[in-house]
């Protein structure tokens, strides 16, 4: 028999499509040297006890503890890292005046190199200690801080994905915080998709370059036309955000008469490994754009609330065959957890559903079928967003990557309520009541990265 | 000067009015044998230095260290006990089937003393470890399980109020979960205030027995006027729900040809130490009522997501002079925490400000000046408790009892995003972001209840 890098034995949970978890009970988990899952072995399988007797007084062993559960590690597909600095505060403006009041301020200062490193050291490390494994990322304008965020996530074992944005309209870019012209944002988004891509082939888990245009308002027609044809030329993912407010939205009518989705198209701005954030103003024939061109959704569901003006239509999407995933969206979110998010996902559609205004009758309060489940939720925060970056991640399957959280629910400081439930229950509790203290490990691409003693 | 039992030093922060907090930084807390705050010292009064000089050096000064905050203990409005037991599962049904399918069986178990002795052990134990140092709950219909839930919190240091719940009306009761008849549902009330008061002796920070019918459905009148004799006789506080969903609102409608809050009126059920949860379809004339009589509103905002149908307008009810305090609604909301409803509070504020649905007009799509901040939502989670259970508890400041809530910013495993901010901004990182680990301490009218090492 070859020879496994890793061996876990538990109990864990992964989506079996968006609407069904699988819960693999007592599974073996076969992991290679490349920190692929090579193999599930279940307990009636001939070579479990086998495979248990081979391995199970080696390093390489793991068995879960009483009380301890498997989930692939979450993807994050939406974090302003700047803006952990703020994060939790600077929640009382809309989007526009919001972003030239606090944000833009903040991210400006990331031209200093060693605040860039307290705080994105900070904020990887924070993020890995909340089970994210994987986090598309916006940096700043800067080169510099850009490429070492990429490297902390080399260095932290994170598979980061990190985009320079790029903004370099001056019609609504403040002249302290902008690209210097069209041809450095494009010059300096190509010198750092190849530091990048250079600086991957010394990591396991893979780091990535990303195109990054702010959104439309920041940029002139000249960079975008110019970013869909770096993202074309060297085969990088793409993220913007997309239809986010009324502001934003109107915005880009104003300019091109036509939504964000037909406007990014024109620019080689949607494909397959393009991932816009919000969307919440998409009608439908921007979605159907979206699920032709393989486009996804990023859903910051707590972010939205405070700067989207409504709630992403989650379910309706779906049945549209968007791809969706979920995004903190640190700082419009005031949360680094996807815990968070995934149940804010859940509470929001149901206030989609229900509707808020409770002076309404019943019948026009809300939007009948909107409410997702947690199942779906989870789906999100998992294999959605591995789904929407066309990486092996977010399911633990075979010839997915080992990128999985442990969580204990029976550690005495933050015991979840149990007391002889099903299977499906215990997954249920740990969706709606984890906290970072029961993430007891976490590990990419077969190394663990965050441990709790 | 007269001995002090305990001095703290350090910063807190407590409500000044509705919507201002008061930053009392450097301060000295002097705390009294009964466990009341005696006196509040700032580093600008003369007696500051003398008093750090006569104590510094013994057992009752405590000085927090860098990074350490005091903030008012939790008063958590709303808790089924019982529930506990199925927190964070069974939020797939409107509030009629949940309590049928879910609730009123789970709740009928703790006729097994045992059961119910395992799982209030643990809820009481995890609502203080979440900050929360007194709670208005319901039991059960079982007088000695309600017995034994105030004897709980009284031996953990809690301050408990507690109802053994009155549920008599045979229509709306299943036959397994309910009073044996209303005379008993009278009996078995008085015999349980009569305990609850004398074990409240023997208790330092005090347990309160309360009169708890259900809901209007639960209830016969006679056992509603009853119970409106018997809160008279004894001084007691009632709880109850009011005007929770469609569906309640409307069964009280049917029944009595008016409002939940007119009916419970009728029946000597709102007064000063009256706390009635949800509360979502209150109309005007039905506030002005809850005004004039000290009637307090338990805001229960995740649990409404689920039950309630709508939103309730914080904002306008507090511009109507009613008193409104936070509440979990353990398990109709998943979380124990206060601070994730509090959170919540301010979500749902902006979602009935902003609306849901992108497709509606923006100018109809919710309802103008609808939003909390988060100082307001930290004033119902503290002293809008206090208020609304008319005890002096709520707030740091003399004259009232010393539970607080230490918050540590910096441990490693759970460190905020500080990086130089000002203390009302670490006030909102700290209600937005933190955990149960950051709560390090948790004291109770001068007791310590709680401690993480």
């Amino acid at each position: 028999m070859k020879e496994f890098a890793l061996v876990f034995q538990g109990t864990a949970f992964t989506s079996r499509s968006t609407k069904e978890i699988e819960i693999l009970k007592d599974y073996l988990f076969c992991i290679n040297e490349d920190g692929m899952i090579e193999k599930l072995v279940s307990p009636e399988s001939a070579e479990y006890e086998e495979i248990i007797k081979q391995y199970e007084f080696k390093d390489s062993f793991h068995r879960l503890e009483k009380g301890q559960y498997l989930l692939p590690g979450f993807v994050d597909l939406h974090v302003h890292a700047p803006q952990w600095a703020q994060s939790g505060t600077a929640l009382d403006l809309p989007l526009y005046d919001w972003l030239n009041t606090y944000t833009f301020p903040i991210e400006s200062k990331f031209s200093d190199i060693e605040f860039a490193e307290k705080v994105y050291d900070d904020l990887v490390r924070t993020l890995l200690a909340n089970g994210t494994t994987t986090v598309l990322y916006f940096a700043t304008v800067h080169k510099e801080a850009s490429i070492l965020l990429a490297e902390i996530c080399a260095k932290q074992g994170q598979r980061g994905l990190v985009g320079k944005v790029v903004m370099d309209n001056v019609d609504q870019c403040p002249p302290d915080y902008r690209d210097k012209d069209t041809e450095t944002a494009l010059k300096e988004t190509e010198e750092f998709i190849i530091a990048v891509k250079d600086l991957a082939k010394s990591t396991k888990q893979g780091v990535y370059p990303v195109v990054t245009p702010r959104f439309i308002p920041s940029c002139t027609d000249e960079a975008l036309e110019g970013l869909g044809r770096l993202a074309a030329k060297y085969d990088t993912h793409i993220q913007s955000h997309c239809s986010e407010s009324d502001w934003e939205h109107e915005y880009v009518i104003d300019r091109f008469n036509k939504h964000d989705a037909f406007a990014l198209n024109d620019f080689g701005l949607l494909q397959d490994k393009s991932i816009m954030a919000h969307c919440t103003f998409l009608a439908d024939d921007d979605a159907e754009l979206f699920a032709e061109t393989g486009t996804a959704i990023s859903h910051c569901p707590i972010s939205n609330v405070f700067f989207s003006n409504g709630v992403l239509p989650v379910a309706h999407l779906h049945s549209k065959g968007v791809d969706i995933g979920l995004g903190t969206d640190i700082s419009g979110g005031f949360s680094p957890s996807l815990f968070d998010n995934a149940r804010q996902a859940v509470i929001s559609s149901r206030m989609l559903e229900e509707g808020v205004d409770p002076k309404l009758p019943k019948e026009t309060r809300g939007v009948p079928s909107s409410r997702i489940t947690m199942n779906e939720a989870f789906y999100l925060a998992t294999a959605g967003g591995g789904d929407a970056l066309s990486l092996p991640i977010g399911k633990i399957e075979e010839n997915f990557a080992w990128d999985v959280q442990i969580i204990d629910t029976l550690i005495p400081s933050a015991k979840l309520p149990l007391f002889n439930e099903r299977l499906d229950e215990v997954f249920e509790k740990i969706m709606y009541l984890s906290r970072p203290e029961n993430i007891r490990e976490v590990w990419v691409q077969g190394n663990l990265v965050h441990k709790r003693n």
